[in-house]
């Protein structure tokens, strides 16, 4: 597990996808103990209940046992957890390091019946900086004086808890435009690590039907509004192009190249409407690691509803494509359909880790 | 959408996926209305109100186009609903059609807080069998008398529905022994398409701490517990090797080969404890289709658990890799954390068939 909401890395002990060694190969076994049950059994024994001079003398035996793997109980000690690597905006030391980024207070907010008062999402700000998230979105200070409130980010935002002195970094949205940056800006510039998410849509039918912009407007707006918020002081400005998942590859790039120049350090890559396969999305992560011009200065980002019930599938497949950062909400609340689950993506990666390249 | 409870295949219009072809091969258009927005203009134009001779003239016009696809309003009629292909068990003459298996009344009422009453039961399968779902699980007989009530099973699977005089099969579930065996054959033998559905675990885990059994016996009692059921005059008997997720892939290919000798229709590959990834999954069905003899003799399936919150990605990549069986429940209930969902896998087949190999 290479994020550091769970602290322990322990791996279950049944390991269900490798396949076993030839039988050849385990007999004898050199140190039976670790090949057996060790406390069952004083004589080394198999599965099944074989002694090995029965394995040894007996050819169906022998099949069998090639068909199917001894339980072997763990011998090892877990490794120590992984110290969380110090936080630099558009960079992760530790290569295989996921950061997990909570927009339960913004996109899960927006789920029907889940609306918040300050108090309450005080509270849960709190409960996310416990559980160790690495970045909280604690609103979209534009859309209403409420939504992200200076005081909840000042107080969560600045106080060290656990061991490491662990400080979440404070994230709010906004439009790309002046007046929801501003409003991003002044109730997020107090805390110790700031960062303001913007957004803009990039989806030919968003750009044509919802903005009424060309491709080359949009670009120019983003450029310039990405800019606008690193020039207020703002060291980590994540941009999202709306609507990634239905929009033009090469159009992707050129805009997300641009962002990089003008001071972008995280690019989130939102599947808006909750449309793509898990393969797919994958493609998309991989392709935009492998052609954009300037990516190895920046992390990229998921952000996946669950229209079609793919979230979680589709954030890991995004992991395993070379995202380290996944935006996840608490029980996968969020508009429509949800968001990707906090608590499946972060078991699946504790769980699983060595299947998705090592996270 | 090759399963038919959905009636319309019409696709979405907007493809989100497929490369835009290159601007010169779209200039001057043979048919402009084709490429345009035919109610927006008379001349010719194309996404973001440039006339197709303001293009040809202006390279970063040009340019801009190849960046970004124009939405094309679709001028096609959708195509007519696909036909149910004849019930055969063990075979499907539409090579792309997918039966939709639902165990919302056994796996599903496993569900805390979801025990039915016989008479909830009779409607939640009615409503079911309106929807036009291919198998119900009704109930496992054994475990009590209301389990499975052949009252319902009589009257849910004798009556022709629909245009198509659809009657759905309905199955009961077993395990391998012939007591279980036989409640489910009285349950299930006046309906006029009756499954019985048997399964013994076939993880190592499973087999030597929860049946104390060795691998040759687990394959005995399997061949000889569906050959018995085939014996009682029931024509469609549905194997599961229980936990497949995690048995040894030699042993699987093995037990699989002797069921199908012994009369099984149905293969049923359950992620039982969750815990699979969909590639992972994946693989698991194509390694199962590429290698166990007389698998062609059979329809393989999937029952995925949603532990890791991947039940519905990895069904789908079992329908990808070759499972023509996918075992759902409403709302994705079940044991623990649910099953895959039978509205998520279904609207992912219908709005995305395309990519899982034109399903």
């Amino acid at each position: 597990m290479a994020s550091s909401i769970l602290s322990s890395s322990a791996k279950p002990s049944y390991s269900a996808t490798k396949t076993p060694a030839p039988i050849a190969n385990r007999l004898p076994p050199q140190n039976p103990a670790t090949t057996t049950l060790p406390s069952r059994a004083a004589a080394p024994r198999f599965a099944h209940g074989l002694s090995a001079a029965a394995v040894r003398a007996s050819p169906s035996a022998r099949r069998l046992l090639a068909l199917a793997r001894p339980v072997r109980a763990s011998q090892q000690q877990p490794p120590p957890p992984r110290r969380r690597p110090e936080y630099v905006p558009n960079r992760i030391d530790d290569p295989n390091y996921v950061r997990i980024f909570d927009t339960t207070l913004r996109d899960g907010e927006q789920s029907p019946g889940a609306t918040m008062t300050s108090a309450e999402k005080l509270v849960v700000a709190r409960q996310l900086a416990r559980l160790g998230v690495d970045i909280i979105e604690a609103g979209f200070a534009a859309s209403s004086p409420d939504d992200l409130d200076a005081v909840l980010a000042i107080e969560v935002g600045n106080a060290p808890l656990g061991e490491d002195g662990h400080v979440p970094v404070i994230c709010g949205l906004s439009r790309c435009n002046r007046k929801d940056i501003d409003a991003a800006w002044e109730a997020v510039r107090h805390v110790r690590r700031p960062r303001i998410h913007t957004f803009i849509a990039t989806s030919e039918i968003h750009m044509q039907h919802k903005l009424r912009k060309t491709p080359e407007q949009v670009v120019a707006i983003a450029r310039e509004m990405v800019a606008y918020a690193r020039s207020l002081g703002c060291p980590d400005v994540e941009f999202s192009p709306e609507d990634a998942g239905r929009s033009n590859r090469e159009f992707l790039y050129h805009i997300l190249e641009e962002v990089i120049k003008a001071g972008a350090t995280t690019l989130n890559i939102p599947d808006t409407v909750g449309y793509t396969l898990p393969y797919e999305f994958g493609n998309l992560i991989a392709d935009i690691k492998a052609n954009t011009p300037g990516i190895e200065n920046a992390i990229i980002s998921t952000h996946c509803q669950n229209d079609l019930g793919l979230a979680t599938a589709n954030t890991l497949a995004g992991a395993r494509a070379g995202a380290r950062q996944l935006e996840v909400t608490i029980n996968g609340i969020g508009e429509r359909a949800g968001n990707a689950s906090l608590e499946e993506v972060v078991m699946a990666i504790k769980c699983r880790g060595e299947l998705l390249d090592g996270l």
